[in-house]
C-alpha cells in the first residue's frame, strides 16, 4: 500500500523522464529516512535528461532526478541521535566514503567513492519518500522555510566557487552568467566583503534581475569578442577585476574572464561547457599571473549556507521564482530549460 | 677611451644581433657598476632575436640582450653601504618601482613598471659594463663561481615555479620539457622534498641527462594524443602525480598536464608557448578540480637560489653545457637555438 | 617667519610634553610637504608620555608625536607625480626601507629600518606643517573627511588584525577590549563576514556603545578567573568562538582569549601589556590547537581602509568623541588618558 | 584457552602498571584483528603512569598503554577489502567520528570523539592482540621493518610538527630538545628541504647524537636564560632561525624559543610541559609577530611518515636504542623514563 505512494520522476534513458511509483527505502544504520518536500532543478538535470549525461557521467540505467532536496524526517535509522523524527532538513545530497585520502584531508567532494545522484540511481530526490544519511542532513530552524533549504544546495557551490577565488573585504568581482549560481556567487561575493560587483550575461532581463539584487554593473554580452568584452568590464568597473567567477560555461565568456582578471588575480570557473575543451588565452594569463582554479560541487558549504539564509545575509527567496507539484515534474524542466517567464529556480514540491 | 671598450651584444631589429660598443654606463644612487662576466643565453633571447619579441614585449628599438648575468662590482654609486669594489655578484635583472601595490604586497615580479631588460633597452647584460641597482645584487660567496652565480636566473624561475605549484614533503611531479627550466624545476622540486620526479621531453638525450640528474623516470614524447601520454604518465609512476610543472609551452603538452595531475592537484605553467591561445580540456580539470597557476618569471627567488647553490642543494654545473667569449656571441645563440651538441645552458664570457 | 609658525607638540622627555615652534621641513624626492589638519591620539601616545616609551621603543631625546594623520599637500618633492597640491591626504605613517626582504616579501611592517615617528623623531604629525612620502600618503575623495582619514590609522590596526585572524563569513568572534581597536576592529570583523560578535571590557559605558555599533553580545569582565570569563563567552555566544581578537593587553583577558577560543581557531593579540611577560595556559591551547598571532602594526592596509570608509562599510565617526585644537593638546591628553566623558577617539586639530 | 593468552600492560591506576590477561577481542565492521608486534614507549605513556593523566585526560578506570604500534593482521571484520591477513602494518591509534566538522574539514586529530588510547581503556597496544579500523592500519611493504612501522607514530607527530611550521626549502629551524621527537622533527626538517638546523637540549650526550644525526649545530642548555640563550642560538646560527620547534616543554625552552625566532617567523609548541602555565615574553613576540602555534598529535601523517621510512628519506632507525619483551614491560618503562644507556626510543617486542 506505501509501496504504491512513492511517486519518483525517474529519468529512464536520454530524453525520457517518466513519473512512477518506486520501493519506499527503509534508512540503514546512521540514516534518517525523509518525506521530500521541496526539490530544486538544476541546469545540470536539464542537461543531464537533455544530453543522457554530463562530464564524464553517462546515463545507463534508469536514475531517480533531483538534488537539490529538503524535506522532513520521518524515520530514523539505528545509531542516529542527532535527529528527532519531524525535524525539518536540508539534505546535503553527496556522501562520501570517509576512509580516502581525500575524505582524510577535508576535500571530499573529490572522493572517488562519493554517492551522488548522478552515482547511485535510487539516490534522487524528486520523489515522495527518500532516505540519506543524517550527518548530511541540517536540520532548519523554524523561520527557514523548506524551499530555501533546497535552495542551500545551489548557495553551497556559489560558497565553495567563493571561497576558491578567496574573495574577501574590498575585493573586486566580475561574475560571468546571471543565472541561480551567477546570482547567488554574487550574493555570497558581498557577503563577504565584495565591494565592487559586476555581472555579464546574454539576456537582459537575468541583468536587470542582477541589478536589482545589488549588482553595482551589469554589462549585457553582445559580441564574442573577449578582450572588448574584458575592455568594456574594465571600463565599467574603473579597474580590472581582483576576481572572475565563470558561471556561463560559454567559451567567449571564459576567454573574457582570462582577459578581464587582474594580473595577480583568479579566474574560478564553476560553469561547465557544453564542449570538453576550451581555447584559453594562456599568454595573456601567463605573463599575468592570473591564477586558474576548478570548481566541483561543494565541501563544507552547507553549515555556512545554513547559516547565511538563517541569518538574513543572503536572502535566496527571490531567486525561486516558479513552483510545481511532483505530478507536473515535465512541465517543471521544461519552464526550467527555456527560463520562461524569467524562471531563475523551479522548484518542485513533492509532499501532497 | 674607455668608452671605446664597452663591446656590447645589441638586438638591432628581428633577426639582427651585432657586436658594437656602447656607452659605460655610470652608476646613479643605490646603484653599483658591474664589470661582466658570465651571461646565460635564455630561450626568450633566442626566440627574441628569431620573433622580434615575445608575448606582449616587442622590439621596437634596438635593444642590449642578457638577462642572466654574473659579474664584478667595479665602482659604487652613491649610497651603496651593502657592497664593495670586488664583491662579485649575481645580478637580479628586473628592478622593480618598489611603490606600486604588488611591490608593496610582495609580488614585484607583476610590478607594471618594473625595469627589465626587455623594457629599457640599455639594461641588458651582454656587454663589458653596465650598471645595476645594489640591492637586486646578490653578492657570491669565494665558492661559488661566476657561471653559477649566472645560472642563478633560471634557477630562480624554476625555484618560482614550485613555490607556486606548492611542492612539498612527498610530492610526487611531473616536469614536462628536458630543457634548463625543466631539469632546474627538477632539482629543485627534489630540494623541496618530491619523492617521485617524471620528465617527458621530445628528444631522447634530454632524458637521459634527466635520469643522470636524478629523474625516477623519464618518458619519451611521441604522440600528441595527450589522454594517452597522460596514461604514460600515470603507468610509469604507479599513480597520478600532484604536481605537473610544464616547461615546453607545448598545446599537446599542456593538455597531457591537465589530464594527467591528480584531482586537486595543480598544474603549472612555466613555458610560454609559440601561440597565444591553446586548447585546454578544462571540464576534466574542472569536476577533478585541477588548479592552473602562471609563472611570470619569479619574485624573491635568488636568495634562495644562491643559498641553494651555495650549499650543493642543486647542483646547477651539469647543465652550462658551452661556453664562448662575447665576440662569438652569434656562434653562442645558433649553438642555444639548435641544441647542437646537447646544448642545455650556453654562457658567454664578457670579461676580456 | 614662516619657521615661527610650525606649532608642535614636542615629549621633551617621559612626561613632558610641550608646545613649541619647530623648524618647517621641506619636501625630498619622491616627498611631499603637508599642512596637518586632523591627528588622532592613540592609547600608545599616553604610555609613550606616562612611561616614556613603549615596549622596545624608548624616548631617549625630544620627540614630536602624533601617528594618526590626515592633512592637505601643500608642496611637492621632485619627482612627485600621484598627488597635487591641495590633494587632501590620509598619511601612513610608517615608511619602510623598499629594500630588505620583509620589504621585499611584503610585510614591510617587519622591516628593522622602517622609519616611523617614533624612530626618527622630527617625524611626529601634531604640529602645523610636516612632511611624508608621497606613496605613503593616501588621497581621500571629497567626501571622506579628514578627521575619518585620520582615523584610517587606528582602522588599519583593526584590518590587519583581522586579516591575521583570517577572519570569513560565518566567523564568531570575540572581541576583547571596547576601545577604539577594539570596537574598529569589530566593525571590521564584521564587514568581512563575521556572524556573531561578542565584547568584553570592563567599563560598562563602552560595553553600551559596542552594543550600539553592533555587537550582538557585551559582557562586561568583572572577575580575574580567565576560565570562568571564557565559559561566559561560551555561553553567551552559545558556542566557542572561532576566533579572539586581544585589544586590551591585560593579562586575564589574553587568558580568557586562550580558554574561549574554538579548538583549531585563532587567538589575535593587538593590544601591548604593560608587562613584558603574560602567564598563558598553553597546554590548553595546545591540546586545542589554538594558535596565537601577533600584529605589529599593519601592512598594505590603508588602501583598503580608506575604501571601507568612502564606501560607508566602516563608519568611524561615531567614535571620534572629542576635539582639541593643537594648542589644548595637552587637554586632550588628559582626556585621552581618563577617557572622560565617554572618550574613545580625541582628535587634535593642527590647522589654525 | 585462547583468552589466556592476550597477556596485556594494564596500567590500574597512578603508578601501578601490571602485565595480566584480558580478553582477545573479535573485528567488528571494517576493522581487522591485529597480533601485535613492536610497540615503541613514548614520554607521554611515563608520564601517565607517572602522574596518574596528561594535561586534561586522567586514567580513572584500568587503561591498557601503547599507542605506537606495529602489527600483523590475523582477522578481518565485515567489509575490509584493503587488507588481507599476514599483512604486515603501522597502526595509527586514534580513530575520529568521521561526521563532526573537525573530520569533514581534515583536521580529525581535534575531533571531540575520537578514540585514542587514553579515551578508550581497552583500545591500548602493548598486548597479544587488539583490533583496529582498517583505514587506520598503514600497509608496510616488505624491506620496512614492523620495528619501523612502531616509530611512525612519533614520526608523524613530528611530521604534523614540522607541516604546522611551514618548514621549506631554505629554512633556518631551531629544535629545542633532543629526544625522539626533536630527533625525528629535526630528521623532517631536513628532508622538507631545511637547510641550517641547530638543535639544544640540557644533555650532551643528546647532543652528541643529534650532531651525528646531521644537526649543524648542537647548543647545551646550561642557564635558564632565555634570552641568553636565545642569543647563543643567533650567534651559532649566524642569524635567527624563522622557526623554532619546541619538543621539551620545559618553560625557559619555550621563552627561548620566542625570544630567539626571526621576526615574522612561527614558534611551535609539541612538546607540553608539566606545568599547565606558562611565562610567555608576550611583548617580545608581538612586535615582532613572531605566531605560537599548538600541535595535538598529529593527522594524515602516517602516509607520508610511512613514505619517507620506505624510501629511507628517514631513517629512523638509529633512534631505536632498546628492546624488551612484552613480559619485560616494567623494565622497558624503567629504561625510557631513565633514559640509562642513552636510551632515546625503547620498544616492547609483543609476539612470542
Amino acid at each position: 500500500m506505501l509501496e504504491m505512494e512513492n511517486l519518483s520522476a525517474v529519468m529512464k534513458k536520454k530524453g525520457e523522464l517518466v513519473l512512477e511509483n518506486t520501493p519506499i527505502p527503509l534508512p540503514g544504520t546512521e540514516e534518517v529516512q525523509i518525506r521530500v518536500s521541496a526539490v530544486g532543478i538544476c541546469g545540470s538535470d536539464n542537461h543531464y535528461l537533455e544530453h543522457g549525461g554530463i562530464g564524464p557521467f553517462r546515463v545507463t540505467s534508469p536514475v531517480i532526478l533531483g538534488h537539490e532536496p529538503a524535506g522532513v524526517v520521518c524515520a530514523l535509522g539505528e545509531g542516529v541521535t542527532s535527529l528527532q523524527v519531524g525535524d525539518r532538513v536540508a539534505i546535503e545530497p553527496g556522501v562520501p566514503c570517509r576512509m580516502c585520502s581525500y575524505c582524510k584531508e577535508g576535500r571530499y567532494n573529490l572522493c572517488p567513492d562519493i554517492v551522488f545522484c548522478a552515482n547511485k540511481p535510487t539516490r534522487g530526490f524528486m520523489r515522495r519518500f527518500s532516505c540519506h544519511n543524517a550527518d548530511f542532513c541540517h536540520k532548519l530552524p523554524d523561520h527557514v522555510s523548506l524551499e530555501e533549504g533546497a535552495i542551500l544546495e545551489p548557495l553551497s557551490v556559489a560558497i565553495h566557487a567563493c571561497r576558491r577565488a578567496e574573495i574577501c573585504l574590498g575585493s573586486r568581482v566580475l561574475i560571468m552568467g546571471a543565472g541561480a549560481i551567477g546570482l547567488l556567487s554574487m550574493l555570497t561575493a558581498k557577503a563577504m566583503g565584495a565591494t565592487r560587483l559586476i555581472v555579464t550575461d546574454v539576456v537582459q532581463d537575468r541583468l536587470d534581475f542582477a541589478k536589482k539584487l545589488g549588482a553595482h554593473h551589469a554589462l549585457r554580452v553582445d559580441t564574442r569578442d573577449a578582450e572588448e568584452m574584458a575592455r568594456r568590464v574594465e571600463a565599467a568597473l574603473g579597474c580590472k577585476p581582483e576576481i572572475s567567477i565563470e558561471c556561463s560555461g560559454a567559451e567567449p565568456s571564459i576567454q573574457t574572464g582570462t582577459y578581464a582578471t587582474r594580473s595577480g588575480g583568479v579566474l574560478v570557473l564553476v560553469g561547465n561547457g557544453s564542449t570538453p575543451t576550451v581555447n584559453l588565452p594562456l599568454v595573456n594569463a601567463a605573463v599575468r599571473e592570473v591564477d586558474i582554479r576548478c570548481c566541483f560541487r561543494y565541501v563544507n558549504c552547507y553549515p555556512l549556507a545554513l547559516e547565511m539564509v538563517a541569518l538574513g545575509k543572503v536572502d535566496a527567496k527571490p531567486l525561486i521564482t516558479h513552483h510545481f507539484p511532483l505530478e507536473k515534474t515535465l512541465d517543471a524542466f521544461e519552464t526550467s530549460r527555456t527560463g520562461a517567464g524569467g524562471a531563475i529556480k523551479v522548484m518542485i514540491h513533492c509532499d501532497q
